[in-house]
């Protein structure tokens, strides 16, 4: 399909190339059995897994802690019809162990928002596909 | 949540005024139980419905039609930390009435891919929530 619908694939380095130049991106979920999606600013961490900062008590953590999710960055520019997207699909979870907490608490991401529980999600790059949009006309 | 991480709801007509500027959202759904997302260009339609045009063939048809489904659009500005977020949540379905096609190939939004199957998909603006991150310093 990606070929047939006027996309190009992206390999996996280009995907985590465009990946770490993105400020932000949305985690995609299941929240009480319906489709979810929220925006966070993120980084990338050594393995390339997805690192994320949000509050221990968040409805986000209590969602995603243990299970498979989506996230997503893309950068598309409509005059142009053209863009990117990557898509890593993998296992999320809270960061426990003390001493990793404390690496990402120097090399990970900040809250965008003032907590005073915050807790960093690894999301694992276990599957990573992006697809580019070069533009067309008409 | 939304006043204790930060952020401001934003009411409905908020949602959708911001919702009608931007030219691409992101559909979010699961496919092959897994959590999936794809990003497309839409418009909305008199009833504040989300409109796609994709191939009839597509997986995202096979996927959605007939399911609840999420949409969201976001703007953000990672210099001052600001900016907004709305997710339309609400059953997807392939517009097969021919005068409403008629209709929306008047006035929905154009595929930017060459496509000689396309079908309209609306989804409904059952659900409508937002949220805007007004920028925080530090």
């Amino acid at each position: 399909m990606i070929h047939s619908d006027g996309f190009r694939a992206l390999d996996r380095q280009e995907c985590l190339g465009l990946l770490a130049k993105m400020p932000v991106g949305r985690v995609v979920y299941t929240r009480q059995a319906l489709p979810a999606v929220l925006p966070v600013n993120f980084s990338l961490d050594t393995d390339s897994a997805v690192v994320l900062c949000t509050s221990a008590a968040s409805d986000l953590v209590r969602a995603i802690d243990g299970v498979v999710v989506a996230f997503e960055a893309d950068d598309f520019h409509a005059e142009r019809r053209a863009g990117w997207s990557v898509v890593v699909t993998g296992r999320a979870a809270v960061v426990t162990d003390p001493a990793e907490h404390e690496r990402l608490s120097r090399t990970g991401p900040r809250s965008w928002m003032p907590m005073h529980d915050g807790v960093f999600v690894r999301i694992e790059a276990e599957m990573v596909t992006g697809r580019e949009l070069t533009g067309v006309t008409g």
